[in-house]
Protein backbone atom coordinates (compact mmCIF):
# COMPACT_ATOMS: atom_id res chain seq x y z
CA UNK A 1 0.00 0.00 0.00
CA UNK A 2 0.79 3.55 -0.70
CA UNK A 3 1.95 6.03 2.36
CA UNK A 4 -0.86 7.99 0.77
CA UNK A 5 -3.13 4.81 1.22
CA UNK A 6 -1.82 3.73 4.07
CA UNK A 7 -1.91 7.46 5.77
CA UNK A 8 -5.20 7.66 4.79
CA UNK A 9 -6.35 3.99 5.72
CA UNK A 10 -4.98 3.99 9.10
CA UNK A 11 -7.31 7.68 9.70
CA UNK A 12 -9.98 5.62 8.85
CA UNK A 13 -9.38 2.92 11.68
CA UNK A 14 -8.47 5.45 13.99
CA UNK A 15 -11.60 7.23 13.00
CA UNK A 16 -13.62 4.17 13.63
CA UNK A 17 -12.17 3.16 16.57
CA UNK A 18 -13.25 6.78 18.31
CA UNK A 19 -16.51 6.28 16.76
CA UNK A 20 -17.40 3.05 18.44
CA UNK A 21 -15.47 4.43 21.66
CA UNK A 22 -17.74 7.17 22.00
CA UNK A 23 -21.06 5.59 20.31
CA UNK A 24 -23.84 6.46 22.70
CA UNK A 25 -22.03 9.40 24.66
CA UNK A 26 -24.51 11.68 26.02
CA UNK A 27 -26.39 14.09 23.37
CA UNK A 28 -24.37 17.75 24.83
CA UNK A 29 -22.48 20.14 23.05
CA UNK A 30 -19.18 18.83 24.85
CA UNK A 31 -19.72 15.22 23.00
CA UNK A 32 -20.40 16.96 20.12
CA UNK A 33 -17.30 19.10 20.34
CA UNK A 34 -15.19 15.90 20.61
CA UNK A 35 -16.66 13.87 17.74
CA UNK A 36 -16.11 17.95 15.54
CA UNK A 37 -12.18 17.82 16.44
CA UNK A 38 -11.19 14.41 16.51
CA UNK A 39 -10.09 12.78 13.12
CA UNK A 40 -10.06 16.18 11.29
CA UNK A 41 -6.53 16.01 10.48
CA UNK A 42 -4.29 14.02 8.56
CA UNK A 43 -4.14 11.57 11.15
CA UNK A 44 -0.22 11.70 10.90
CA UNK A 45 0.72 10.24 14.80
CA UNK A 46 -2.09 7.95 14.71
CA UNK A 47 -0.20 6.77 11.07
CA UNK A 48 3.14 6.66 13.12
CA UNK A 49 1.58 4.36 16.24
CA UNK A 50 0.50 2.12 13.43
CA UNK A 51 3.08 1.96 10.97
CA UNK A 52 5.84 2.26 13.85
CA UNK A 53 3.92 -0.88 15.72
CA UNK A 54 3.50 -2.97 12.16
CA UNK A 55 7.64 -3.25 11.90
CA UNK A 56 7.16 -5.23 15.12
CA UNK A 57 4.34 -7.15 13.30
CA UNK A 58 1.66 -5.63 15.82
CA UNK A 59 -1.81 -6.08 13.53
CA UNK A 60 -3.57 -2.01 13.40
CA UNK A 61 -6.76 -3.68 15.10
CA UNK A 62 -4.51 -3.70 18.61
CA UNK A 63 -2.30 -0.76 18.00
CA UNK A 64 -5.25 1.45 16.46
CA UNK A 65 -5.82 1.95 20.37
CA UNK A 66 -2.77 3.78 20.87
CA UNK A 67 -2.88 5.71 17.86
CA UNK A 68 -6.64 6.50 18.23
CA UNK A 69 -5.09 7.59 21.80
CA UNK A 70 -2.68 10.01 20.55
CA UNK A 71 -5.31 11.67 18.04
CA UNK A 72 -7.39 12.32 20.98
CA UNK A 73 -4.32 13.91 22.92
CA UNK A 74 -2.79 15.87 20.01
CA UNK A 75 -6.82 17.43 19.09
CA UNK A 76 -6.99 17.95 23.09
CA UNK A 77 -3.97 20.46 22.45
CA UNK A 78 -5.38 22.08 19.60
CA UNK A 79 -8.52 23.11 20.74
CA UNK A 80 -6.91 24.45 23.58
CA UNK A 81 -4.48 26.62 21.96
CA UNK A 82 -6.53 27.83 20.19
CA UNK A 83 -8.57 29.62 23.01
CA UNK A 84 -8.86 33.27 22.99
CA UNK A 85 -6.90 33.39 25.61
CA UNK A 86 -4.06 31.41 23.81
CA UNK A 87 -3.42 31.41 20.16
CA UNK A 88 -7.19 32.92 19.43
CA UNK A 89 -7.73 31.46 16.14
CA UNK A 90 -10.88 31.26 14.76
CA UNK A 91 -10.03 28.88 11.68
CA UNK A 92 -8.25 25.03 11.68
CA UNK A 93 -8.25 23.17 9.51
CA UNK A 94 -10.18 25.35 7.15
CA UNK A 95 -13.44 25.08 9.29
CA UNK A 96 -14.50 27.39 12.74
CA UNK A 97 -12.27 26.69 16.00
CA UNK A 98 -14.60 24.81 18.85
CA UNK A 99 -15.23 27.78 20.82
CA UNK A 100 -16.11 29.71 17.84
CA UNK A 101 -18.92 27.17 16.88
CA UNK A 102 -19.66 26.63 20.47
CA UNK A 103 -18.40 28.80 23.15
CA UNK A 104 -15.38 28.99 25.30
CA UNK A 105 -16.79 26.50 28.02
CA UNK A 106 -17.19 24.24 25.81
CA UNK A 107 -14.08 24.31 24.45
CA UNK A 108 -12.65 23.95 27.64
CA UNK A 109 -14.32 21.23 28.51
CA UNK A 110 -14.02 19.30 25.29
CA UNK A 111 -10.27 19.77 25.26
CA UNK A 112 -10.36 18.17 29.28
CA UNK A 113 -12.62 15.26 28.12
CA UNK A 114 -10.35 14.24 24.99
CA UNK A 115 -7.43 13.70 27.23
CA UNK A 116 -8.93 11.59 29.53
CA UNK A 117 -10.25 9.97 26.19
CA UNK A 118 -7.14 9.45 25.66
CA UNK A 119 -5.84 7.77 28.44
CA UNK A 120 -9.24 5.91 28.59
CA UNK A 121 -7.79 4.41 24.98
CA UNK A 122 -4.45 3.19 26.64
CA UNK A 123 -6.06 1.42 29.31
CA UNK A 124 -8.11 -0.77 27.04
CA UNK A 125 -7.76 -4.40 26.95
CA UNK A 126 -7.18 -5.33 23.19
CA UNK A 127 -3.74 -3.19 22.97
CA UNK A 128 -1.76 -5.43 24.89
CA UNK A 129 -0.77 -7.05 27.96
CA UNK A 130 -0.87 -4.52 31.48
CA UNK A 131 2.91 -4.12 31.28
CA UNK A 132 2.79 -2.34 27.68
CA UNK A 133 -0.62 -0.30 28.74
CA UNK A 134 0.99 1.17 31.62
CA UNK A 135 4.27 2.03 29.89
CA UNK A 136 1.98 3.80 26.99
CA UNK A 137 0.36 5.30 29.62
CA UNK A 138 3.41 6.59 31.59
CA UNK A 139 5.50 7.77 28.76
CA UNK A 140 2.41 9.70 27.41
CA UNK A 141 1.48 11.25 30.91
CA UNK A 142 4.97 12.06 30.51
CA UNK A 143 4.93 13.69 26.76
CA UNK A 144 2.04 15.54 27.52
CA UNK A 145 2.67 17.31 30.85
CA UNK A 146 4.57 19.79 32.12
CA UNK A 147 7.96 18.46 31.03
CA UNK A 148 6.78 17.79 27.30
CA UNK A 149 4.20 19.41 25.59
CA UNK A 150 2.40 22.15 27.72
CA UNK A 151 6.38 22.46 29.08
CA UNK A 152 6.70 24.25 25.37
CA UNK A 153 3.22 25.80 25.16
CA UNK A 154 4.76 27.50 28.45
CA UNK A 155 8.04 28.33 27.03
CA UNK A 156 5.86 29.66 24.01
CA UNK A 157 3.81 32.34 26.25
CA UNK A 158 6.94 32.91 28.37
CA UNK A 159 9.23 33.90 24.95
CA UNK A 160 6.38 36.53 23.60
CA UNK A 161 6.73 38.60 26.51
CA UNK A 162 11.11 37.68 26.79
CA UNK A 163 13.03 40.94 26.10
CA UNK A 164 15.20 39.71 23.99
CA UNK A 165 13.88 36.75 20.98
CA UNK A 166 15.14 33.31 21.15
CA UNK A 167 18.56 31.68 19.82
CA UNK A 168 17.98 28.79 17.53
CA UNK A 169 18.95 26.56 20.59
CA UNK A 170 16.25 27.93 22.22
CA UNK A 171 13.94 27.25 19.80
CA UNK A 172 14.89 23.86 18.96
CA UNK A 173 14.19 22.98 22.88
CA UNK A 174 10.90 24.70 22.95
CA UNK A 175 9.91 22.95 19.80
CA UNK A 176 11.30 19.38 20.96
CA UNK A 177 8.98 20.01 23.80
CA UNK A 178 5.18 21.50 22.11
CA UNK A 179 5.55 19.50 19.01
CA UNK A 180 8.29 17.29 18.89
CA UNK A 181 7.40 15.37 22.37
CA UNK A 182 3.59 13.77 21.22
CA UNK A 183 5.71 12.98 17.84
CA UNK A 184 8.78 11.18 19.43
CA UNK A 185 5.51 9.15 21.74
CA UNK A 186 3.88 8.04 18.65
CA UNK A 187 7.42 6.59 16.94
CA UNK A 188 8.59 5.01 20.29
CA UNK A 189 4.94 3.29 21.06
CA UNK A 190 5.40 0.88 17.80
CA UNK A 191 8.05 -0.24 19.79
CA UNK A 192 6.87 0.06 23.26
CA UNK A 193 3.69 -2.18 21.82
CA UNK A 194 6.28 -4.60 20.05
CA UNK A 195 8.74 -4.50 23.50
CA UNK A 196 11.81 -3.38 21.03
CA UNK A 197 14.79 -1.05 21.19
CA UNK A 198 13.07 2.50 20.84
CA UNK A 199 16.32 3.61 19.95
CA UNK A 200 16.31 3.87 16.07
CA UNK A 201 12.52 4.94 16.38
CA UNK A 202 13.45 7.69 19.05
CA UNK A 203 16.48 9.15 16.49
CA UNK A 204 13.57 8.92 13.41
CA UNK A 205 11.18 10.84 15.70
CA UNK A 206 13.11 13.83 16.86
CA UNK A 207 14.67 14.37 13.21
CA UNK A 208 10.89 14.36 11.72
CA UNK A 209 9.65 16.40 14.60
CA UNK A 210 12.07 19.55 14.16
CA UNK A 211 11.24 19.09 9.88
CA UNK A 212 8.03 19.15 10.84
CA UNK A 213 7.87 22.72 12.87
CA UNK A 214 10.31 24.15 10.31
CA UNK A 215 8.17 23.08 7.92
CA UNK A 216 5.35 24.59 9.78
CA UNK A 217 7.31 28.10 10.01
CA UNK A 218 8.44 28.04 6.18
CA UNK A 219 4.49 27.32 5.17
CA UNK A 220 4.06 30.43 7.64
CA UNK A 221 6.05 32.81 4.76
CA UNK A 222 5.15 30.84 1.56
CA UNK A 223 1.73 29.39 2.15
CA UNK A 224 -1.78 30.79 1.86
CA UNK A 225 -4.71 30.59 3.99
CA UNK A 226 -6.81 28.45 1.69
CA UNK A 227 -4.26 25.16 1.26
CA UNK A 228 -3.11 25.67 5.13
CA UNK A 229 -6.88 25.79 6.56
CA UNK A 230 -5.61 28.17 8.94
CA UNK A 231 -3.90 32.23 9.61
CA UNK A 232 -1.13 32.49 8.09
CA UNK A 233 1.83 35.20 8.34
CA UNK A 234 1.17 35.13 12.10
CA UNK A 235 4.14 34.73 13.57
CA UNK A 236 5.98 37.23 10.78
CA UNK A 237 3.44 39.93 12.08
CA UNK A 238 4.32 38.97 16.02
CA UNK A 239 7.95 39.63 15.46
CA UNK A 240 8.20 36.57 16.95
CA UNK A 241 11.63 34.42 16.17
CA UNK A 242 10.89 31.09 13.76
CA UNK A 243 13.38 29.05 11.96
CA UNK A 244 12.66 31.01 8.85
CA UNK A 245 14.14 34.29 10.90
CA UNK A 246 16.99 32.62 12.41
CA UNK A 247 18.17 30.86 9.34
CA UNK A 248 16.73 32.69 6.41
CA UNK A 249 14.37 30.99 4.12
CA UNK A 250 16.83 28.46 1.88
CA UNK A 251 18.78 28.01 5.40
CA UNK A 252 15.14 26.20 6.77
CA UNK A 253 14.37 24.81 3.56
CA UNK A 254 18.26 23.29 4.04
CA UNK A 255 17.82 22.36 8.01
CA UNK A 256 14.52 20.46 7.08
CA UNK A 257 16.07 18.51 3.96
CA UNK A 258 19.12 17.14 5.97
CA UNK A 259 16.70 16.02 9.41
CA UNK A 260 14.68 14.01 6.75
CA UNK A 261 17.92 12.39 5.52
CA UNK A 262 19.02 11.95 9.00
CA UNK A 263 15.46 10.79 9.96
CA UNK A 264 15.78 7.77 6.80
CA UNK A 265 18.93 6.67 7.78
CA UNK A 266 17.46 5.91 10.87
CA UNK A 267 15.16 3.32 9.75
CA UNK A 268 18.13 1.33 7.96
CA UNK A 269 17.82 -1.43 10.62
CA UNK A 270 14.04 -1.97 9.36
CA UNK A 271 14.69 -2.49 6.10
CA UNK A 272 12.16 -2.09 3.34
CA UNK A 273 9.09 -2.66 6.11
CA UNK A 274 10.10 0.88 6.81
CA UNK A 275 9.48 2.23 3.69
CA UNK A 276 6.25 4.26 4.22
CA UNK A 277 7.88 5.71 7.27
CA UNK A 278 10.85 7.28 4.86
CA UNK A 279 7.34 8.66 3.02
CA UNK A 280 6.41 10.24 6.01
CA UNK A 281 9.53 11.62 6.28
CA UNK A 282 9.69 13.40 2.97
CA UNK A 283 6.18 13.90 3.24
CA UNK A 284 6.39 15.97 6.46
CA UNK A 285 8.65 18.83 4.38
CA UNK A 286 6.40 18.39 1.72
CA UNK A 287 2.79 18.97 2.68
CA UNK A 288 1.05 22.08 2.18
CA UNK A 289 -1.20 22.49 5.60
CA UNK B 1 -4.78 8.12 64.69
CA UNK B 2 -8.29 10.15 64.54
CA UNK B 3 -9.83 11.28 62.17
CA UNK B 4 -8.77 14.68 62.15
CA UNK B 5 -4.94 13.85 62.29
CA UNK B 6 -5.26 11.09 59.93
CA UNK B 7 -6.31 13.60 57.55
CA UNK B 8 -3.97 16.01 57.98
CA UNK B 9 -1.34 12.65 57.95
CA UNK B 10 -2.23 11.72 54.45
CA UNK B 11 -2.15 15.36 53.19
CA UNK B 12 1.21 15.90 54.33
CA UNK B 13 2.33 12.43 52.55
CA UNK B 14 0.21 13.91 49.31
CA UNK B 15 2.03 16.82 48.66
CA UNK B 16 5.35 15.17 49.84
CA UNK B 17 4.99 12.86 46.58
CA UNK B 18 3.68 15.56 44.63
CA UNK B 19 6.51 17.71 45.76
CA UNK B 20 9.08 15.13 45.12
CA UNK B 21 7.38 14.20 41.57
CA UNK B 22 7.68 17.67 40.85
CA UNK B 23 11.32 18.76 42.33
CA UNK B 24 13.39 20.23 39.71
CA UNK B 25 10.65 21.21 36.86
CA UNK B 26 11.02 24.05 34.86
CA UNK B 27 10.84 27.66 36.75
CA UNK B 28 7.61 28.63 34.70
CA UNK B 29 4.31 30.31 35.88
CA UNK B 30 2.84 26.38 34.93
CA UNK B 31 5.14 24.86 37.04
CA UNK B 32 4.65 27.52 40.11
CA UNK B 33 1.08 27.49 39.17
CA UNK B 34 0.64 23.80 39.85
CA UNK B 35 2.02 23.91 43.15
CA UNK B 36 0.58 26.56 44.45
CA UNK B 37 -3.01 24.97 43.20
CA UNK B 38 -2.23 21.13 44.66
CA UNK B 39 -2.38 20.38 48.47
CA UNK B 40 -4.00 23.80 48.96
CA UNK B 41 -7.62 21.78 49.81
CA UNK B 42 -8.50 19.17 52.89
CA UNK B 43 -7.23 16.33 50.83
CA UNK B 44 -10.15 14.95 51.20
CA UNK B 45 -10.18 12.41 48.03
CA UNK B 46 -6.52 11.13 48.87
CA UNK B 47 -7.50 10.76 52.42
CA UNK B 48 -10.32 8.10 50.78
CA UNK B 49 -7.98 6.16 48.44
CA UNK B 50 -5.38 5.38 51.31
CA UNK B 51 -7.96 4.92 54.41
CA UNK B 52 -10.17 2.36 51.86
CA UNK B 53 -6.58 0.89 50.62
CA UNK B 54 -5.39 0.32 54.10
CA UNK B 55 -8.52 -1.61 54.74
CA UNK B 56 -7.07 -4.01 52.48
CA UNK B 57 -3.67 -3.69 54.25
CA UNK B 58 -2.12 -1.50 51.32
CA UNK B 59 0.62 0.99 53.15
CA UNK B 60 0.57 4.23 52.52
CA UNK B 61 3.90 3.98 51.15
CA UNK B 62 1.98 2.47 47.79
CA UNK B 63 -1.85 4.58 47.83
CA UNK B 64 -0.51 7.31 48.10
CA UNK B 65 0.63 7.61 44.47
CA UNK B 66 -2.65 7.05 43.64
CA UNK B 67 -4.06 9.49 46.47
CA UNK B 68 -1.92 12.38 45.07
CA UNK B 69 -2.99 11.80 41.45
CA UNK B 70 -6.38 12.18 42.66
CA UNK B 71 -5.88 15.30 44.42
CA UNK B 72 -3.86 16.43 40.94
CA UNK B 73 -6.74 15.63 39.02
CA UNK B 74 -9.25 16.87 41.50
CA UNK B 75 -7.10 20.22 41.44
CA UNK B 76 -7.22 20.72 37.67
CA UNK B 77 -10.59 20.58 37.68
CA UNK B 78 -11.27 23.38 40.48
CA UNK B 79 -8.71 25.62 38.17
CA UNK B 80 -10.48 24.83 34.97
CA UNK B 81 -14.05 25.31 36.84
CA UNK B 82 -12.84 29.20 38.33
CA UNK B 83 -12.03 30.07 34.68
CA UNK B 84 -13.87 33.33 33.59
CA UNK B 85 -15.87 31.09 30.62
CA UNK B 86 -17.03 28.66 33.20
CA UNK B 87 -17.64 30.01 36.89
CA UNK B 88 -15.79 33.07 36.42
CA UNK B 89 -14.51 32.90 40.62
CA UNK B 90 -11.83 35.05 41.73
CA UNK B 91 -11.42 33.37 45.18
CA UNK B 92 -10.82 29.60 46.16
CA UNK B 93 -10.03 28.75 49.59
CA UNK B 94 -9.56 31.61 50.44
CA UNK B 95 -6.67 32.72 47.77
CA UNK B 96 -6.67 34.10 44.31
CA UNK B 97 -7.50 31.79 41.67
CA UNK B 98 -4.95 30.71 39.14
CA UNK B 99 -6.10 33.03 36.37
CA UNK B 100 -5.99 35.70 38.62
CA UNK B 101 -2.90 35.37 40.47
CA UNK B 102 -1.36 34.54 36.99
CA UNK B 103 -3.29 34.83 33.86
CA UNK B 104 -6.05 32.76 31.83
CA UNK B 105 -3.50 31.04 29.32
CA UNK B 106 -1.68 30.25 32.60
CA UNK B 107 -4.72 28.72 34.03
CA UNK B 108 -5.48 26.61 31.42
CA UNK B 109 -2.17 24.86 30.92
CA UNK B 110 -1.95 24.42 34.85
CA UNK B 111 -4.86 22.36 34.44
CA UNK B 112 -4.00 20.41 31.60
CA UNK B 113 -0.68 19.69 33.16
CA UNK B 114 -2.41 18.39 36.18
CA UNK B 115 -4.17 16.18 34.45
CA UNK B 116 -1.62 14.31 32.74
CA UNK B 117 0.60 14.51 35.83
CA UNK B 118 -2.37 12.40 37.56
CA UNK B 119 -1.74 9.56 35.02
CA UNK B 120 2.02 9.77 35.01
CA UNK B 121 1.38 9.11 38.98
CA UNK B 122 -0.73 6.39 38.40
CA UNK B 123 2.03 4.93 36.45
CA UNK B 124 4.38 4.74 38.90
CA UNK B 125 6.21 1.36 39.50
CA UNK B 126 5.73 1.58 43.34
CA UNK B 127 2.01 1.81 43.01
CA UNK B 128 1.80 -1.64 42.42
CA UNK B 129 1.80 -4.26 40.25
CA UNK B 130 0.87 -3.59 36.20
CA UNK B 131 -2.40 -4.35 36.21
CA UNK B 132 -3.60 -3.02 39.36
CA UNK B 133 -2.08 0.59 37.69
CA UNK B 134 -3.91 0.36 34.36
CA UNK B 135 -6.94 -0.71 36.52
CA UNK B 136 -6.81 2.51 38.23
CA UNK B 137 -5.67 4.38 35.19
CA UNK B 138 -9.09 3.40 32.86
CA UNK B 139 -11.36 3.86 36.04
CA UNK B 140 -9.91 7.17 36.19
CA UNK B 141 -9.71 8.44 33.12
CA UNK B 142 -13.67 6.91 32.54
CA UNK B 143 -14.64 9.04 35.95
CA UNK B 144 -12.97 12.18 34.83
CA UNK B 145 -14.20 12.26 30.91
CA UNK B 146 -17.23 13.12 29.16
CA UNK B 147 -19.05 10.23 30.99
CA UNK B 148 -17.99 11.30 34.19
CA UNK B 149 -16.73 14.59 35.83
CA UNK B 150 -16.61 16.81 32.12
CA UNK B 151 -20.47 15.22 31.71
CA UNK B 152 -21.34 16.50 35.20
CA UNK B 153 -19.98 20.10 34.13
CA UNK B 154 -21.46 19.68 30.68
CA UNK B 155 -24.97 19.02 32.29
CA UNK B 156 -24.62 21.95 35.14
CA UNK B 157 -24.01 24.20 31.86
CA UNK B 158 -26.58 23.49 30.14
CA UNK B 159 -28.89 23.76 33.36
CA UNK B 160 -28.26 27.22 33.15
CA UNK B 161 -29.84 27.72 30.14
CA UNK B 162 -32.48 25.08 30.22
CA UNK B 163 -35.84 26.44 30.17
CA UNK B 164 -37.06 25.00 33.26
CA UNK B 165 -35.28 24.49 36.07
CA UNK B 166 -33.81 20.59 37.26
CA UNK B 167 -35.91 17.63 38.77
CA UNK B 168 -34.56 16.42 42.25
CA UNK B 169 -33.50 13.09 40.00
CA UNK B 170 -31.55 15.17 37.42
CA UNK B 171 -29.53 17.04 40.54
CA UNK B 172 -28.94 13.73 41.97
CA UNK B 173 -27.47 12.71 38.17
CA UNK B 174 -26.04 15.99 37.54
CA UNK B 175 -23.99 15.97 40.85
CA UNK B 176 -23.00 12.24 40.90
CA UNK B 177 -21.12 12.97 37.54
CA UNK B 178 -19.80 16.34 38.58
CA UNK B 179 -18.75 15.62 41.89
CA UNK B 180 -19.61 11.40 42.57
CA UNK B 181 -17.55 10.32 40.24
CA UNK B 182 -13.97 11.03 41.74
CA UNK B 183 -15.13 10.54 44.83
CA UNK B 184 -16.36 7.55 43.81
CA UNK B 185 -12.88 6.57 42.05
CA UNK B 186 -11.32 7.21 45.55
CA UNK B 187 -13.00 5.01 47.63
CA UNK B 188 -12.84 2.05 45.32
CA UNK B 189 -9.32 2.92 44.58
CA UNK B 190 -8.09 0.87 47.96
CA UNK B 191 -10.28 -2.13 46.65
CA UNK B 192 -8.49 -2.13 43.39
CA UNK B 193 -5.49 -1.81 44.72
CA UNK B 194 -6.32 -4.57 47.78
CA UNK B 195 -7.75 -6.45 44.68
CA UNK B 196 -11.08 -6.76 46.68
CA UNK B 197 -14.77 -6.12 45.69
CA UNK B 198 -15.47 -2.54 45.55
CA UNK B 199 -19.28 -2.79 46.31
CA UNK B 200 -19.20 -1.47 49.92
CA UNK B 201 -16.79 1.04 48.88
CA UNK B 202 -19.24 1.88 46.13
CA UNK B 203 -22.53 2.35 48.39
CA UNK B 204 -20.25 4.11 50.93
CA UNK B 205 -18.50 6.93 48.09
CA UNK B 206 -22.35 7.33 46.16
CA UNK B 207 -24.23 7.91 49.98
CA UNK B 208 -21.17 10.40 50.97
CA UNK B 209 -20.82 11.67 47.47
CA UNK B 210 -23.94 12.79 47.28
CA UNK B 211 -24.48 14.66 51.01
CA UNK B 212 -21.20 15.91 50.03
CA UNK B 213 -23.17 17.91 47.50
CA UNK B 214 -26.17 18.59 49.69
CA UNK B 215 -23.79 20.27 52.23
CA UNK B 216 -22.08 22.00 49.51
CA UNK B 217 -25.80 23.67 48.67
CA UNK B 218 -26.47 24.37 52.58
CA UNK B 219 -23.30 26.04 52.99
CA UNK B 220 -23.70 28.03 49.80
CA UNK B 221 -26.98 29.60 52.04
CA UNK B 222 -25.80 29.29 55.29
CA UNK B 223 -22.42 29.53 55.29
CA UNK B 224 -20.43 32.97 54.88
CA UNK B 225 -17.34 33.53 52.95
CA UNK B 226 -14.43 33.96 55.25
CA UNK B 227 -15.37 30.36 56.54
CA UNK B 228 -15.70 28.44 53.33
CA UNK B 229 -13.46 31.11 51.55
CA UNK B 230 -15.21 31.47 48.38
CA UNK B 231 -18.48 33.38 47.31
CA UNK B 232 -21.33 32.07 48.78
CA UNK B 233 -25.30 32.96 47.98
CA UNK B 234 -24.16 32.21 43.96
CA UNK B 235 -26.53 29.69 43.57
CA UNK B 236 -29.34 31.28 45.00
CA UNK B 237 -28.41 34.58 43.14
CA UNK B 238 -28.56 32.48 39.86
CA UNK B 239 -32.20 31.49 40.53
CA UNK B 240 -30.35 27.45 40.32
CA UNK B 241 -32.37 24.76 41.33
CA UNK B 242 -30.66 23.14 43.98
CA UNK B 243 -31.35 20.32 46.96
CA UNK B 244 -31.95 23.39 48.88
CA UNK B 245 -34.16 24.82 46.86
CA UNK B 246 -35.59 21.40 45.80
CA UNK B 247 -35.88 19.88 49.74
CA UNK B 248 -36.01 22.95 51.70
CA UNK B 249 -33.38 23.15 54.21
CA UNK B 250 -34.73 21.20 56.80
CA UNK B 251 -35.32 18.48 53.95
CA UNK B 252 -31.98 18.56 52.50
CA UNK B 253 -30.62 18.33 56.12
CA UNK B 254 -32.48 15.44 56.97
CA UNK B 255 -31.48 14.08 53.50
CA UNK B 256 -27.71 14.29 54.03
CA UNK B 257 -28.12 12.49 57.75
CA UNK B 258 -30.15 9.62 56.00
CA UNK B 259 -27.19 9.37 53.30
CA UNK B 260 -24.19 9.68 56.09
CA UNK B 261 -26.11 6.57 57.89
CA UNK B 262 -26.37 4.29 54.71
CA UNK B 263 -22.48 5.39 53.99
CA UNK B 264 -21.54 4.12 57.70
CA UNK B 265 -24.32 1.17 57.16
CA UNK B 266 -21.94 0.16 54.48
CA UNK B 267 -18.48 -0.41 56.35
CA UNK B 268 -20.32 -2.94 58.24
CA UNK B 269 -18.31 -5.47 56.69
CA UNK B 270 -14.67 -4.00 57.65
CA UNK B 271 -15.24 -3.81 61.45
CA UNK B 272 -13.66 -1.30 63.55
CA UNK B 273 -10.68 -0.66 60.61
CA UNK B 274 -13.40 1.81 59.09
CA UNK B 275 -13.51 3.94 61.99
CA UNK B 276 -11.50 6.81 60.35
CA UNK B 277 -13.94 6.49 57.43
CA UNK B 278 -17.47 6.61 59.32
CA UNK B 279 -15.26 9.74 61.10
CA UNK B 280 -15.13 11.10 56.97
CA UNK B 281 -19.01 10.28 56.37
CA UNK B 282 -19.72 12.77 59.28
CA UNK B 283 -16.93 15.32 58.35
CA UNK B 284 -18.35 15.62 55.07
CA UNK B 285 -21.64 17.04 56.16
CA UNK B 286 -20.32 18.98 59.61
CA UNK B 287 -17.53 21.29 57.78
CA UNK B 288 -17.92 24.57 57.61
CA UNK B 289 -15.98 25.00 53.92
Amino acid sequence: MSFDDRLKECARQVNACLGTVMDGWADLPVVHGMRYTVGGGKGLRGFLVMETASLFGIPDAQSVHAAAAIEALHAYSLVHDDLPCMDDDDLRRGQPTVHVKWDEATAVLVGDALQSLAFELLARDALGGADVRISLTGTLARAAGARGMVLGQAQDIAAETAETPLTLDQIIELQGNKTGALIEWSCEAGAILGQADPAPLRRYARAIGLAFQIADDILDVEGDAAATGKRVGKDADAGKATFVSLLGLEGAKARAKALIEDGEAALEPYGAAAENLRQAARFVIARQN
